[in-house]
């Protein structure tokens, strides 16, 4: 008698609004095939301390509360896992007997899950790596969007309608710092609910365009002079002509995380910075700098519906393409229908995804690389669903 | 044939998320009784500028959708007018023969309509000044709660219960710096949302209760060292024990408005340098700091319903006590039913309301005064309704 399947499910990196949908979807599809079922507390930090649990026995009751929940139920982490790490990671696999494992991440945790791969490979440990995509980000290469992107892109766009409204009525300067390190989807996003020529965000900043201070001063005076106010929505991410993240170019406090990354969420200064400019060279009497933070992937019932579908879909798929194709892959949504808006959910080779970013295409971003296109409105706007403010 | 009765309406201060739908309720209510209806664009600065238009033809389809919009329609304002700008605004009311002047706003705009009552008597101008009260702050003497509180307190609450999962799943220390420059209402929201014994906000700085760094640091230890993270909701207001403003001690770009009031929105000094302490004080690496910002009073489609519900029954009910009674009024939620919640509507004495501030109650707060009791929330859970997720 063949023994039972079994798998090993982990999430990485920061968390989304939708993650969970994959994680319970997975859990849901692998009860059908009655595998047996085990969860990473805490991503690949998880298994090799050995936290890892039986999760066959949730309820699909269960899953359903769960699956609605920001932030990684399991537990997430921000290891960057080297070679050596990968090899205790193999070690702990093969001891439980894991045939599958799905880690549900972003393009560093598809890049842990290459090494894994390959290092399992090399020691015919015949192991079955899945990377199921998310990140708020949407910068994984050969996918249309990622999961978790939606949602934040809805929950950012509806807070720049609510400040367009807000500073139409204290009239002034508004500058909202928005996540995402080197891609400016997110960003982008605070467009998507504008709907006169005057609604903010009136200038959006992307990593994706070299910022300049002097750009951004004459940028801002031209927009106040116009409509009386301006709202600004300026990525975490923007460089210098440099190409030195304007973070770190102002604050020597700069924390650096395991990837060797500079923290750039969870601080005002980029935000107080710009706004302090604004009001020393142009002599703005109101100029209010918001950093969005971490509402941005958590916020509880705000989900795209779009989104969180996708998440559940693609999760769901990951099981069953493991059981048809013996190989490792990442499953992700690779194209739309191009009539009516549908995701297209299929897979791409491990290897080519790991580790790589995708950047905003030029065609999403005009000229002066201080706004959006109508492109990139059209790319966006049917992933944050339709429940949405009527706004005049 | 006695001539048409004229109503001026304005909006001042901050606005909050349904502060339209008591405009929507005035004007509504004004047009069954026929009167004629005027709006100030931003408040009494609109009124001593001669912005002021005829908002009779505004439909009820109209109105609909500008009572579910954040941002006062009519445009707002911080000037708080003394008895010369307010002689100013009664010789436009006089010169446009206003009979009831509607101002929708916090204890500031309150103050404001108090002086123009007086000075409309010293001058036998028989002007009927109405109050109707908005604020996110919840700090109006002899109201049990204002409109607009209800809205931002569902905001905060459900941004604190995403937090909680998100700080779950990666841990570490986060601290939100919440909105209320008197008053600890809608910093203490941040706890409505709590299931278990080990959800954040774990700790809750207030403005009633002084802080202090050394107690701050001992109690974010004892929660980090019992739950191995710690979520702290601090009010942008918290005094030091010399009740010095914590945000005027660390900065002096401070800005003041025209209230004579330190800006403390709009930057994320405070939070920065509360991170930055921990950080050095207790070597905690993952330090994470967001300043909620402006969403919280101005995020679209999220109000509470009985928020909404409220605001417009506070105007329309301002409407038609003001064709009864013929004096100046505050109208607001003066209490509540006891058994089933229940708002009741009734009206102040505006002198007695203008310009004074309500804090937190001492039973709101626990002995430590670093969180809140459940004699709060059983007072604050029922005003944000019941659209909440389901977090376990």
């Amino acid at each position: 008698m063949k023994s039972k399947n079994k798998i090993l499910i982990a999430q990485g990196g920061g968390p989304t609004m939708v993650i969970n949908k994959s994680l319970a979807s997975i859990i849901q599809e692998a009860k059908k095939k009655e595998f047996a079922i085990y969860g990473a507390i805490n991503g690949v930090n998880g298994i090799i301390n050995n936290q890892i649990k039986n999760i066959s026995y949730l309820s699909n009751t269960k899953l359903n509360i769960i699956s609605n929940l920001p932030g990684a139920y399991l537990g997430s982490t921000r290891d960057k896992p080297d070679k050596k790490y990968c090899l205790e990671i193999l070690k702990m696999l093969a001891f439980k007997k894991i045939d599958k494992f799905f880690y549900i991440g972003g393009n560093d945790s598809s890049d842990s899950l290459r090494i894994i791969s390959e290092e399992a490979k090399k020691l015919s440990y015949n192991l079955q790596c899945i990377h199921v995509p998310k990140t708020i980000d949407n910068d994984l290469i050969l996918n249309d969007h990622t999961p978790g992107f939606g949602s934040a892109a809805k929950y950012v766009a509806n807070l720049f309608a609510g400040i367009n409204l807000d500073i139409d009525s204290l009239p002034g300067i508004y500058i909202g710092v928005v996540m995402g390190r080197h891609a400016g989807f997110l960003t982008a996003s605070s467009s998507l609910l504008r709907r006169n020529l005057s609604d903010g965000p009136n200038l959006i900043y992307l990593p994706e365009s070299k910022f300049s201070l002097t750009n951004f001063c004459g940028d801002v005076l031209k927009s106040y002079n116009k409509y009386g106010k301006c709202i600004i929505a300026v990525s975490e991410g923007i460089k210098n002509k440099k190409n030195q993240l304007m973070s770190s170019t102002i604050t020597s406090q700069n924390e650096k995380d395991a990837h060797g990354n500079i923290q750039l969420s969870g601080s005002g200064a980029l935000a107080d910075y710009l706004a302090n400019h604004l009001k020393k060279k142009l002599k703005f009497k109101r100029v209010r700098a918001d950093t969005l933070g971490y509402a941005q992937r958590s916020f509880p019932n705000f989900s795209s519906e779009v989104d969180q579908k996708e998440a559940f879909e693609v999760g769901k798929i990951a099981l069953r393409c493991s059981t048809i194709n013996k190989n490792s892959f990442s499953v992700g949504i690779i194209g739309r229908e191009q009539k009516r808006y549908k995701a297209i959910i299929g897979i791409n080779d491990l290897k080519k995804i790991a580790g790589k970013t995708k950047y905003m295409p030029q065609k999403f971003i005009n000229k002066q690389g201080n706004n959006v296109t109508n492109e990139f409105i059209k790319y966006a706007i049917p992933l944050i669903g339709k429940n949405l403010p009527i706004l005049n």
